[in-house]
């Protein structure tokens, strides 16, 4: 296991679309799949349906965490990336529009709201084979 | 997304390698993709450090969410499956040795503990493709 740094960790993120996200969700852990694009400055977007209860209850920004990992189970090589950082709306409308475009949802429900997560502590690893 | 059943959903679990574990770290979200099985009564079972902050400072038990998904990022087809539950350490010498002979770690970190989750709530999807 491999630490690699955060310009790493981001750029290996942005190599694929989907990760999950972790919050709090009254007072315990929540994960959910979602697909994702990473911003030029390292932003991470999601979409997120009204009904959600990430920034949900009138939240207006809420600490989740982020991982999105590669990781072939026969070789058991790959790489995996864990984000923390604070999530908000994303509320600017061509902001908004622009986003839309980039982040198709996967799943046929209503995903109107546009989430950033602006990273604070990245981690990464990759997972290389171990020496036989 | 077609909701799968509960048995459905745990049996889906058992056919994939690894998940994802949330839990609360200092009050914050975290999350670590782990290896796990699952076992004959839904139980699943994966293996930490004795390090690792979930389960770490003297907690017996604990609620975490597992995630575990299979989805074709090109035909976007595929399932999801979330469980909430209690994870609590393994202690009783035989089950720690059988899930050590099954639970092979994927890194070359010594993961001396074994960790169960009791499933409470189980949510599983299917995403079928889109009528076109």
């Amino acid at each position: 296991m491999v630490e690699v740094s955060r310009d790493e960790a981001l750029r290996l993120l942005g190599t694929v679309e989907m990760g999950r996200v972790a919050f709090t969700e009254q007072a315990l852990p929540a994960i959910r799949p979602v697909n994702h694009v990473v911003g030029d400055d390292g932003t991470i977007v999601i979409r997120t349906h009204t009904g959600s209860t990430l920034l949900g209850h009138s939240l207006a920004s809420e600490v989740v965490a982020y991982e999105a990992d590669r990781i072939d189970p026969v070789t058991r090589t790959g790489w995996s990336v864990v984000v923390t950082g604070v999530a908000s709306r994303v509320t600017a409308p061509d902001d908004v529009a622009r986003y839309r475009r980039l982040l198709v949802p996967w799943v046929n429900a209503e995903m109107a709201h546009v989430v950033r997560i602006v990273p604070e502590l990245v981690a990464g690893y990759r997972l290389e084979a171990a020496p036989s």
